[in-house]
């Protein structure tokens, strides 16, 4: 399932209560899509930001409205005691992998993130995806750490992030992590505006927060890489810099996926928690006009 | 209430679970010790890993044995609506201040800091303290804000964080700060390492995680600065640096304070939630060994 392109959708607020109706929209627009996979609860998802029971919820609507598509969410909390229950509820539910990345309110040293992951591993029964963002988490892997951890059982997949558009560092990192790297787990590029150089440099999948929005536009570029089209990207990417500017200038693609969201029409203006905010209204009227650019690509 | 010395006690845990005898010690102490407030859910009061109910009744068991001494919680969440439910709670179970520090996954933009600080204030009837913590929340104030938001109804101190030991430093922000702050918001340092410059550098109290175990001793090290007592501060201070190096290598007082408090048998080895840690063995060896050095100040 770890492959291709997966596509990480909202989880959308009505007035600080869950949008199942809108929820269930979108899921159902990946189902159509035939994305790879769909990563119910990421970040975009605002794992972060709900009960035990309302994450419960959004995974069982989106296993319920993914059609065939494999399903996972992020378990991750401050209290390991809390990740294990959720990885119970996130499997009862029917997903088809995990996702954990280090959460903490203090900031964790090497030794208790691996220990979080050990004791994880000795308890679930489904794939799991080692999700690294130190723009939220504040946890930098080093690659040896990573590695370490890759080697636990069900460990499948990594979610690489925080990276720049230097390709030769990107490049670098991703081939040093590979080195020590068991075969079976793949390595996914996050971070949407340097997906195109992460699939360059080495990497097996996309983990997207535009695709959980747009998932042809996300697929369009995808395809363009596996063509090795040259004129497409080079199209293609001048066209999504205001997207991608957007999402560098207001701290990653949260903001940015749920303003075009509301733009569209998919999702009600009080889509985020509070204090969570859109984009102002310059970038609105910005995103508006590129929509509008991107007509027939941002279906 | 804001002046002099508060102190942050641990909030123990036994096996994941409230360690409610132990937290009841610790509070109790304090009220001996005349501590001039009591900040019941700090950082070091983990009040960011506890569920509302263990917060609630956490406040509830500190208000009860802190004798006449006043009791402030942290109220800060991911959400502001869980947020307000805990301004709730906590007022309800009789604290004399909150204290709210800009808690976030999804790293916060000012205008949606200022937001959650202004909605507070609207819903609140005690003095709020603004609690500056950019090592746990990854939010930089900037003057400019905090003095915004110290202009709220309500706003009565801040927790001053993010301290180096450049002393000339401190003070040009502590003078800065000051200059646009409203007379009656008392600023405090916050940062024990730090807290001998705070005071000199215009801090009109020592927010502290020391005293949460060792009020005794905080509070002679207050006296001496209150004293300008500079060889016993030298004094001091020499000997406090092992503690203060602690501190800075394993991310704030949170697990050095922890870990003193197992060595003293006040708390229960498994104090601290998973996967956070206690020091090493090699430091605790080193703190065992400062307890000894330390014994008729550190009672």
């Amino acid at each position: 399932m770890f492959t291709g392109l997966s596509a990480f959708p909202l989880a959308p607020l009505h007035e600080e209560k869950l949008d199942e109706k809108s929820l269930v929209g979108l899921v159902e627009r990946l189902a159509q899509a035939k994305v790879d996979s769909i990563g119910a609860l990421g970040s975009t998802g605002n794992y972060a930001y709900f009960s035990r029971g309302d994450r419960r919820r959004i995974t069982e609507l989106s296993v319920q409205h993914a059609d065939s598509i494999p399903v996972f969410v992020s378990i991750g909390d401050t209290r390991l005691q809390q990740v294990l229950r959720l990885a119970e509820d996130a499997q009862q539910v029917g997903v088809r992998a995990l996702m954990l990345a280090p959460v903490s309110y203090q900031p964790l040293y090497p030794d208790e993130v691996y220990d979080l992951y050990e004791t994880v591993t000795r308890h679930i029964s489904v794939p799991l995806v080692i999700y690294d963002n130190p723009r939220t988490t504040r946890f930098e892997f080093s690659v040896e750490l990573m590695q370490s951890i890759a080697a636990l059982p069900h460990v499948s997949s990594i979610k690489l992030g925080g990276m720049t558009q230097d390709m030769m560092a990107m490049r670098a990192r991703i081939a040093h992590l590979k080195q020590g790297l068991p075969s079976h787990v793949s390595v996914g590029v996050s971070g949407d505006g340097v997906a195109i150089e992460g699939l360059y440099a080495g990497c097996e999948l996309w983990y997207s927060a535009l695709a959980g929005l747009l998932p042809q536009l996300s697929l369009r570029i995808l395809q363009a890489v596996r063509n090795n089209d040259h004129a497409q990207l080079s199209d293609l990417s001048a066209r999504m810099q205001p997207v991608w500017d957007c999402f560098a200038r207001f701290g990653g693609g949260l903001r940015t996926v749920a303003t075009l969201a509301v733009l569209l029409g998919r999702v009600r203006s009080s889509v985020l928690p509070a204090p969570l905010r859109l984009l102002p209204v310059l970038e609105q009227d910005l995103l508006r006009q590129w929509l509008l650019d991107m007509q027939e690509l941002a279906a």
